[in-house]
């Protein structure tokens, strides 16, 4: 045989062994790379549940979702493949090649060789229905199974953006995450609806597992306010938790806040700036990385709302004295179950009322009585009411979304405020800060859960957290 | 007056006007900030603590800290500012004009007009002194004010930005961030070692708050698999907890996990690839980010550390079988506390052998008994010794950083391993993930504090944490 014969078999052999073993190996790609042309035209592999399926002529059409977008990828089959197996909620694994469709609704589609049901799912026993889009409260009755409707899957893509997006607009602005205790012996507040706990098999009965009675934080600020004198600018982001024996739609026992300090602040004016970027910061990213899942909110569950968040956005926030807050209130139409002097705390209609007199916008209550306020907040030191330098960001739908203060930085103040109130030996270690190298500082927290709702106008708390907490209720 | 000369003067008055207000609000700047040559030639302002004063001839150093970086910011001025209040630990606040410096150490210098002190430090109560490097043992009696010490602001730094590095190996991954709860009525382990928690005031001491026991999470891998099943990829990362009566230098009641949770997974191989690609992708990332820090660690603080990490990163990691290793351990001329047995759990010496024999790299450990492993290990039923596909990383210095496992998918086989241990009615919650849908999976966690052990060759864990909790300690 001639040697260039030779090396032209060897070629061919060489090179049909390569594309067989590619196409033995098809890429595993997941739903949203398809959907975005990744493998357009290749062998491909794609896991996912089946959303829906139905048969047409000689040709199977299954919607397949593997949860990393809300979009199902379309796969094209013939009706040999159709299976008893494959209904709604099966988990199914397919081979076949990414082709560009023709339909209007999606712009690639997977032929199809055959579809390997990995997982079943009995339709009958399944609390899900095929294309029926099923309240939240409904819904809400299974929380383990929950995250498999769009809805609850679309809520939680939204959740996980936005907590990225608020990690990255602290950290583009040079604060420190500082992972803030959920045990303390503190009970920064004084609210008194804390949790405690104890070892559930105590080895001595007598004993405290930390030789001091220990609750789950309502607040990472005290220890926020520790770094803030060390890093200048620190934030955390974690699980709170209040035993406040409410089945209302705004509570949880257990919900997470973004909390940030920081020092060298000069006026409320240095913290609201901070509130209002991290909202626009957050929100804009949000509304940008996640248009197919928000879009499901905005049209279908909460129709209506994309109106009301752009409104928000185009808006500067708007910022009120408590003062002036309580003569606009005074001067309303409006009766209150709640009656309106100067020195009450504003219930939730008054925070509703404000900010629609405001006009449906953001706004910032400043400089409340100073016996309204924790011990920490920094007495403005006015007349003839004294006022604290602290601040609630009231929004719309939802009321108060931040609260916050400018902390009691002056030794002798701080301290007499603390022997007024008899925390003086507790807070010793606090005073101490303002010992050693004190600034002026200030910091706020925000819910997260009431945030979400702000943004795609969800009325429950419950469905905007994983995995609810509350009153009678710890499901899992 | 000519038109011309009035033209003139009154540019000059606008330029001289523009100019003062310039130079009366001088732009605030972080120390970072100026250390990278923003602001070179400018009026600035800088505001942080004191690191050191010096006094020299005419002139005045002082160097200035806003816990942006290590490093900090040299200020000149003259003796005339020299201040009895200006001490180690004060806060200050200067203008003055940034210049480039000639000395070797740094680039910048700020030469100040006048040096203001915002906050006294009194140098004999402050319990760190200047120029002096604590031990860790000692810095830890002040954890209100242990962030003020070089090397555990750096090591707070070096958290921060592992911390980020970790989410961002996920979410570049495609994984979706859950916030698994703290609050469950869940023993995940079975390990007994959990917290209860209850209302510290009770209105009823009959009921529970939450109607059943309810516990800290001692991980979120079980509400990870609810989310598996729909997102095939996620992540959670947040405290936990164990009632460990421990003092030990491993254990701490309360720290960080980051659990991972992968659908379609079909050997333990899928896992150890993402266990290996985090660990290297945050470890590369916390050394390229935060050199300096991470230098104060090699070089002082645990000397030639740096070359263990390197010789981490550049092996290929290693992996052995449970019963591989039982052998090598029952070859070792080396004397256990406790004796090995094929069955036996691995203690923290085999860990540290086995990690040595293997060349002092990361080893992963895989197919452990059955016997040892929770409910949930998926079973590789073979013979003649009965294993599960579980998998724990050994890492030098520190012995287990990561365990996983593949988990049981299978109806029949999970349900039967339930009702072995009495616990199929307690998770018929978790059954009906294997009802609807079921795919193979399987997850792991990291402990957050041991892999910074891990890294920086910190020997105490409760040197890695903001504020420790571990038995009759919970200070804060």
């Amino acid at each position: 045989m001639h040697r260039t014969a030779v090396l032209t078999l060897c070629r061919r052999v060489f090179l049909q062994t390569l594309r067989h073993l590619c196409e033995e190996v098809p890429r595993k790609l997941r739903v949203s790379e398809a959907l975005s042309g990744v493998g357009l035209g290749k062998n491909v592999q794609i896991q996912g549940w089946v959303r829906s399926v139905r048969s047409q002529k000689a040709n199977l059409f299954v919607d397949v979702n593997d949860g990393s977008c809300l979009q199902p990828l379309q796969v094209v089959s013939t009706s040999e493949n159709q299976d008893p197996q494959l209904t709604f909620g099966s988990a199914v694994q397919i081979r076949g090649v990414l082709k560009k469709s023709l339909h209007r609704k999606q712009s690639v589609e997977l032929e199809a060789g055959n579809i390997y049901v990995v997982g079943e799912c009995n339709p009958l026993d399944f609390p899900f229905k095929i294309k029926e889009r099923h309240k939240l409260d409904y819904i809400r009755q299974f929380p383990h199974l929950r995250s498999r409707t769009n809805t609850f899957s679309s809520l939680l893509r939204i959740r996980s953006e936005a907590a990225w997006a608020v990690h990255s607009y602290f950290k583009e602005n040079g604060f420190v995450h500082i992972h803030t205790p959920i045990i303390t012996s503190n009970d920064c507040e004084g609210a008194g609806e804390l949790f405690q706990i104890e070892p559930s098999c105590p080895q001595n009965e007598d004993d405290n597992f930390f030789s001091v009675p220990a609750y789950l934080t309502v607040s990472g600020q005290l220890h926020l306010e520790v770094m803030a004198g060390s890093f200048s600018r620190v934030y955390t982001f974690g699980p709170t938790f209040r035993a406040e024996n409410s089945q209302s739609r705004r509570h949880l026992a257990e919900f997470f806040m973004v909390e940030a300090e920081v020092a060298f602040t000069r006026s409320i004016e240095d913290l609201t700036t901070v509130m209002e970027a991290m909202f626009r910061r957050t929100t804009e990213h949000v509304l940008d990385r996640c248009p197919q899942d928000v879009d499901l909110f905005h049209k279908h569950v909460t129709p209506g709302h994309r109106d009301a968040v752009e409104a928000m956005l185009k808006a500067k926030f708007h910022v009120v004295t408590y003062s002036e807050a309580i003569n606009i209130l005074k001067q309303s139409a409006q009766t209150f179950a709640f009656p309106v002097n100067w020195g009450c705390d504003l219930q939730t209609e008054h925070e509703k009322y404000l900010v629609k007199h405001c006009g449906m916008r953001p706004v910032f209550v400043i400089d409340y009585p100073y016996q309204l306020k924790p011990f920490y907040a920094r007495d403005n030191r006015d007349q003839p009411q004294r006022t604290v330098a602290a601040v609630d960001l009231l929004v719309p739908g939802v009321g108060e979304l931040c609260g916050g203060s400018l902390r009691e930085e002056r030794l002798d103040l701080l301290k007499a405020r603390l022997e007024e109130v008899g925390l003086e030996d507790t807070y010793s270690w606090y005073l101490d800060l303002r010992r050693f190298g004190s600034v002026p500082h200030g910091g706020f927290g925000m819910g997260f859960e009431r945030y979400l709702q702000c943004i795609l106008g969800v009325d429950n708390i419950k469905d905007v957290i994983p995995f609810p907490r509350y009153a009678h209720s710890c499901l899992l």
